[in-house]
């Protein structure tokens, strides 16, 4: 039938230290295919906890997924706790202890002791391969019930979740089709999305229209329910027109797409490319722009231009601009795109100047006062933002409002 | 004796479209003052489950504290669910729906019929104000257990909390203070870590030390329990110096310290400054270090030379280097981080040049393959590092190494 419950180990967990963001986005994933999990339970790194909850997760759904304690260290217990759960022995695996011993090699490290334990299973289970870890998944049977045992840290745990537990189990997924679209929004706040779209976002509607924030991106989720995929389909993409329309430029991307992401696109469709100058976002637009696979086509210049120095040695910056004016002003935010531009030889040159704070503020330049310019062969065009919040807060505001001035210069 | 059971009511904590930080930040509440919390389970909205996550916690606990599903819309049945559970009725109480309706009045909204349902409370239990919000608390006690209901929404249920289920848990919690502290290390894995501190992590152990990791760091919590804070204080002490010894220069810093934090102090202190060249983690160094507020004093260059033209003109890369050993070569980062010195003119230059991928690998110099070269006047070092996983965790790993070059450095 497909009901998946979720078990997360770790006192951590329990203590505060550390957010469950695991579990929500495991079922964030079951859930955009349809698979319902129908409970979440945290419990300490404790053998009897940890098989107590096997017992009540297998008795509650028949897909159990259990994150953490699969590492060396003698407080990861759940190798052990799944084997008094299956009431079976651990056993040695030779081919295990290798591909742990090559992991190590590959990186130059030591392999200690401790790396011996992940080499062994329950009797009968079966291990889940660890391309990035030491730690390899067990998979495990016991009557109805499948269970995916998952190292707790994100990065492994997702490779291994799309690699071998998501392919075994939507097989087995009913017959309901819950499709989701993501519309992601930029340049307004929520109330007037909410606002703009009006009756499309009332409860029992299909599909249904959610709508989150995140660090100044709104997105809207689109979500249809529909006896096949194909009719549940449609009804997205007739909703998604509906809302591009009303939304116009304020809808940059859909479902994972990042403003950096929708730059990069446009910029490697028209054969462009692009330069940064950063003074308050310090290079935070650069590592956006090159978090893109493939960013090398269109990225090749990038100045972290922190002092007043930098910018007139490396960007060519007046200094009487700069004793005049301040660093952070229209007049000097133009001359640094404008000495990136040069300098690159790119089509495109966005250069950023701002006061993120906590301290610099006066009364006529405020902590959240941006400067953010963007030059092209033709023309520079200055922007004036004013933030709130925090310095990471309005750095990242800085770096988003930044990427989506290039967006729509480039899109013309 | 004050164990804690937590359950999260919600079917949009299932579905990925929220992460319950209010466990976190409970369990968090909870351990500073030494209670421990013994699961957290989270529910769909639903009577059936709620009821049966009751009996549960109830079974596990004496203290249970329940959020979400207070509100005034269909989808909220904590009140029903209660009600059941303790097997009574619900009641209409005129002075809570007088002070929901004062609530409205204030803000100048309209009230619907909706928010009338606020105004039950299940037979025998008692109200928890809300200064914040429309939804009442509920308060109730079965056999050894007190049950405290809080709304989902995080502001009010945290000043609830407070004010009201802190002050009577506290009272019954005994004397036990806990204290916690956290070890920062980087530049091993965590089976080499416990292999150091063998028999230090032994369960039942006071402190208890934990070991959790998180993109390459390793965090090591100690945590001791005592009659009296400054006993416990001793103890983690005690542990703290004892670890350090063991651990040596892989303890980078304590709690929320990150290595940029530590090597921007050290930079402070001793009055030096620093320059960046970055090539595949494309400006991520310069984010972290100036991350921190009041960087401008250590950090004022960073270049982002993603291309190979870049890393010429600006870095003054000799390009017969490029042509014979590649950009990713010990001699180009060797150069790299000549050049940002020479050009900056600061005291210290880190130059990172490698393969993030995914494309770009070759059997020779394969993805994950990161030189990392730290300048200073006297000399210039180049680090060999080979990585693996995926593009984020690559470029990630890479950025800490390098910090974490200069933070040796720096030390001397």
């Amino acid at each position: 039938m497909g009901r998946v419950f979720l078990l997360s180990i770790g006192n951590e967990l329990l203590s505060g230290r550390t957010v469950d963001t695991n579990a929500a986005w495991i079922s964030g994933q079951l859930a955009e295919r349809g698979i319902p999990t129908v409970g979440i339970l945290t419990v300490p790194d404790e053998i009897a906890d940890t098989v107590e909850s096997l017992r009540l997760a297998v008795s509650k759904s028949d897909i159990v997924i259990v994150t953490g304690g699969l590492g060396p260290t003698d407080d990861d217990l759940t190798r052990q706790s799944l084997a008094q759960y299956l009431g079976v022995e651990l056993q040695f695996h030779p081919e295990l202890f290798e591909s742990i011993a090559a992991f190590f090699r590959r990186r130059n490290f030591t392999m200690v002791d401790k790396n011996r334990i992940q080499a062994y299973l329950p009797i009968g289970t079966e291990a889940i391969s660890n391309s990035s870890g030491t730690a390899p998944g067990i998979f495990a049977r016991k009557d109805h019930a499948r269970i995916f045992c998952l190292p707790g840290v994100p990065s492994e745990m997702k490779i291994m979740f799309n690699d071998f537990v998501l392919p075994r189990i939507i097989h087995s997924a009913g017959r309901q089709f819950v499709i989701s679209r993501r519309l992601k929004c930029f340049g307004t706040g929520e109330s007037m999305i909410a606002e703009k779209i009006g009756d499309m976002m009332l409860r029992g509607r299909n599909p249904l229209i959610n709508c989150t924030v995140s660090d100044g991106v709104i997105t809207l989720h689109i979500v249809a329910t529909a006896p096949d995929s194909s009719v549940a389909e449609t009804l997205i993409r007739k909703d998604q027109t509906v809302l591009c329309e009303m939304l116009g430029d304020w809808v940059y991307g859909t479902d994972d797409q990042t403003l950096a992401e929708v730059v990069g696109y446009h910029l490697a469709r028209t054969g462009k490319t692009i330069a940064v100058a950063e003074s308050c976002t310090g290079g935070l637009i650069a590592k956006m722009l090159t978090d893109i696979p493939g960013s090398s086509r269109y990225f090749a210049y990038g100045w972290v231009t922190y002092g007043n120095q930098a910018k007139q040695s490396e960007l060519g910056v007046d200094p009487a601009l700069l004793n005049k004016y301040g660093a952070v002003s229209e007049p000097v935010v133009r001359a640094m795109a404008e000495g990136a531009l040069r300098k690159s030889g790119a089509d495109f040159a966005v250069a950023v100047s701002g006061i993120a704070g906590p301290e610099g503020g006066t009364e006529q330049k405020p902590v959240g006062l941006v400067y953010i310019g963007v030059a092209t062969p033709d023309q520079t065009m200055v922007h004036e933002s004013r933030f709130s919040n925090s310095r990471p807060v309005i750095r990242h505001r800085a770096a988003l409002t930044a990427l989506n001035l290039i967006r729509l210069q480039i899109r013309g």
